[in-house]
């Protein structure tokens, strides 16, 4: 394959949603529509770091490095609008690597109306992909981690312990995302482990939190439920007495304290999740 | 290093343009301007593909991985507003690699007033940086490749050849973009060469062309000059008669013929530059 049949390849079933010009000029050129601003993030997979080619498909591969990116969109209460794929891979991905890699990230971009609207395209020893998303929000209502308050009820998307299964297809919150948007005070995607990021959570928004419950995934440990990582569920607080939508947990609540401390059933709970840049890791 | 101390890092210098919210949430949050049109670009840049650590030093990485990105925005028309982030580092790139990276890439964004927005961090066997540009361009003045008529002169922003010089700092163009944007018929920057990138223009636009002059650099052949590729120079086309700004050079004409066809002096000139993925090479 050379570079032009590639980006034929890419430029497939990449619809157009919201662009004036896409795959095949220098940038791509999206026209905001006026009362919304566009949230953005960036996710870096890299071969044997964050995921080994023995263990995950190039389809798995290609929806992954999508579905990280998105779950970030769904964590700011947006909707995804469209990516940027930067893609390098070694000369043994032939043709069938690519199609089926296009194939994961295309059926994942289809089901939340995502446009593949460009990127880059590079041999590399390891296969590496960079995607980053663009999503929209009412102007002024995307969910931050800050906006924590006191008394407010923390809340899971999800039972959680996936790390154990982390080759399997994450699905990012999207729809969920649309229902809290405007009504959570805060929210973040759960990506290094509930405990590191609840702390991270509580830190930005001045607070501290007690959990009264950890909800773990069949087959999952304690352990891997606050530690684990790889969830790619939500972390979201709403103000007491507040209903949450159907199919989340009700995990704890945050209190005045000292900022990020976090209590599980009344004992000190310490961060445990990953630092990705002081170990070496595989957890993304 | 921990990845909190290098988001502080990430963070110093950013500034904040436009930006609703930067570093330190999943996503940075960018609220439009009215009447403006948005532009995106992604380039990926990985060690002993596009650059070797020995030719390299981390302050030239930095700043090149911001350029080629900001070359593609100014071959838009547009102007940067802010960038994301995706790096990974080998563990023997310390603290001091992390300073001197960041010091190339801040400022250069200074000078262009480009906010490090966002991005993502992690180990890598080889350097790894993608970043991602956003621009904005008045609405619907976005220069394309695609706009080029027979008759228009063809213009190049500076003298070619810099490939045997790659490892110095190449410049984007961004202040003659602003210049020409909304007077230019197309545009498109040179990084595969001129030969190669004219040949695309040519195309997308559906028009031939015909070149008088290849104006070298000094210490470049005529070879390189022609097909070397990393000028980052911008090639773009005016309407007959119409004034071209200081410091740009005529090279020839568009005319009517078979899309994509290119002669030099009356020769046909065979598209010569650069297909990144057809062979494993070293140049943007």
């Amino acid at each position: 394959m050379d570079e032009r049949s590639l980006v034929e390849l890419l430029r497939r079933d990449s619809g157009s949603r919201g662009l004036v010009l896409g795959i095949g000029d220098d940038c791509a050129v999206y026209r905001p529509k006026p009362g919304e601003d566009l949230v953005f993030t960036s996710d870096l997979l890299i071969e044997d770091v964050h995921f080994t080619s023995e263990l995950f498909r190039p389809e798995a591969i290609g929806h992954k490095a999508l579905a990280v990116s998105l779950s970030d969109i769904a964590a700011m209460g947006a909707v995804p609008k469209f990516a940027l794929l930067s893609l390098g891979v070694p000369a043994s991905c032939g043709e069938k690597w690519m199609r089926s890699f296009f194939r994961g990230f295309h059926k994942l971009a289809r089901r939340y109306d995502t446009t593949l609207a460009g990127g880059d395209l590079s041999r590399s020893d390891k296969i590496v992909c960079d995607v980053t998303v663009c999503g929209a929000v009412r102007s002024g209502k995307a969910l931050r981690r800050d906006g924590a308050r006191p008394g407010d009820s923390i809340f899971v998307s999800g039972r959680l312990g996936r790390a154990w299964q982390r080759h399997q297809k994450p699905e990012p919150r999207i729809k969920l995302a649309r229902k809290i948007a405007g009504r959570a005070t805060s929210c973040m995607d759960l990506s290094d482990g509930l405990s590191l990021d609840l702390h991270r959570l509580c830190l930005a928004s001045g607070v501290a939190a007690e959990l009264d419950r950890v909800p773990a995934r069949r087959g999952a440990t304690p352990e891997l439920a606050l530690h684990g990582g790889e969830d790619y569920e939500l972390l979201f607080t709403l103000p007491p007495r507040k209903a949450a939508p159907a199919g989340t947990i009700r995990i704890g609540r945050m209190v005045e304290g000292e900022p990020g401390a976090v209590k599980l059933l009344g004992a000190p709970l310490a961060p445990g999740g990953y630092d990705h840049f002081r170990r070496s890791g595989s957890r993304h």
